[in-house]
């Protein structure tokens, strides 16, 4: 591939840019953003250029839609057509079901989605970087298995593994299941704890009495709502599952509160969380 | 006050002795600990020697129990009648209606319980510092109010203020009903997210789908069972409590979400995420 496009040129569009560049793509990447945005990625190194959408579809071999999950699928209907002939549109939204769907129906096969499991507290152009995806798992969630198996997506994939990244692929189904866990459901335990907590009555006399605990379970409850509308309108359904199925388990430890036997489920919880940290460089 | 004792140097006791010493205290510091902690705390200069139990109580005008939980329970009883006269007794213990039965009975207005606000990930007088109390609160749980006013609590509790902390005075029963939700319930969370999602058979999967969210999430998960064993023997009710309410709280959010309504829950979140980040230098 000659033309890599990226729109939304933000920590995940950016970091894509300056990561292929330090892996040794040669071709040329160009962004589709605000004026202010594309000013800051090319300053940073993450772009060579700005471009419209239409241009993106006219020059791009490859295009990431880096942008929130409801301008993905608003983007996604307008490139119907526009594409060069063997180009591959992929996306970084992390929830998939809705996505697959739309690209589907606008672009066939011409659509791979994904998902690159990486983040950081901070967003924007101004915080990323080339090592961002490195160790990190990149979730592909193809519509059929064929569609892996192109030369535009076998080139893709193969630039995903140069980038430190390593691609899984799932169903959409089960990308949108288990990040409802892994993902959605601390979201959702974060901001209930830190909601719960500020409707007491006594709630700075809690602040006081709280320390590094308390802040970093309640962390997740800053994350911005316009990105948790999207996710919320698009895998409501299985964060409702995930919600059911920990008040399940939140009623056992109750249980194994009230009978003084939560030794086990202590080691079992430190056991898996062990098991995060050997496989997140971010912890 | 003359001669200060610590009983258990690891990071809040030896903290204790550094902050003293920082903090202009010009008497002497003694501990009481295992000889390889003796040697660590003399190293580190958060205190001048080693002794007994017993020889610290014919020393000491201060003497701070900053041990487990179970082990304060142990210790006072043996005080009674050992100390010098005028010495105040006083504890880290992070559960205090218990403790304060045990000293009351022990040494009536001569124990004055507290619980300094102040933790790091990593334990030991390695990890102490003297400005761990800095910016904290340091809770204070008298058995009267009249316990405050004699000449050593005034002396130490201008000592509390003088190594940087902020002295907050409340009963033991309201102590341990905010810690039950400050601490308690956060730990609980945690614990029954990661053994709940460690449990599935898809863990491996839903790991590869997490990302620093999750890390975050189930970082208390790796607290050392120890410690929580004696938190849940000493507050199991009112942690009951706050689980009790947590699950309420949870099925609200579950409402919220079904009828798309949860912008509101996550603003009042953030806000109360923000307010413990303002107090909390840790953060």
């Amino acid at each position: 591939m000659k033309t890599v496009a990226i729109a939304g040129v933000g920590l995940i569009g950016g970091s894509f840019g300056l990561a292929l560049r330090a892996a040794g793509f040669g071709g040329s990447i160009v962004g589709v953003s605000s004026p202010a945005t594309i000013a800051q990625a090319v300053r940073r190194g993450a772009i060579d250029a700005g471009v419209s959408l239409e241009q993106a579809c006219v020059e791009a071999d490859l295009l990431l839609l880096a942008q929130p999950i409801s301008v993905i699928l608003e983007t996604l209907p307008k490139l119907a057509g526009k594409l060069r002939p063997g180009a591959l549109v992929t996306d970084a939204g992390s929830t998939k079901r809705r996505i697959m769907e739309c690209g589907a129906q606008a672009l066939g096969g011409g659509f791979l989605g994904g998902h690159p499991m990486a983040g950081k507290e901070s967003r924007g152009v101004e915080m990323a970087e080339a090592e961002l995806f490195r160790g990190r798992p990149w979730l592909v969630t193809p519509r059929v298995a064929e569609d892996l198996e192109s030369a535009r997506a076998r080139e893709f994939l193969s630039w995903i593994e140069r980038i430190g990244a390593h691609a899984i692929v799932c169903s959409p189904e089960d990308h949108d299941r288990r990040v409802a866990r892994s993902s959605h459901l601390p979201q959702m335990l974060a901001t209930t704890l830190a909601r719960g907590l500020g409707g007491r009555r006594d709630r700075a006399a809690v602040v006081a009495a709280g320390g590094p605990g308390l802040a970093g379970m309640t962390r997740l409850a800053l994350s911005a709502w316009p990105i948790w509308k999207d996710i919320l309108a698009t895998n409501g359904d299985y964060i409702g599952e995930a919600l059911s199925e920990f008040q399940g388990e939140l009623g056992e430890t109750l249980e194994l509160l009230k009978a003084g036997a939560l030794e086990q489920a202590f080691r079992e919880g430190a056991e898996f969380a062990a098991e995060v940290r050997k496989t997140d460089a971010a912890s």
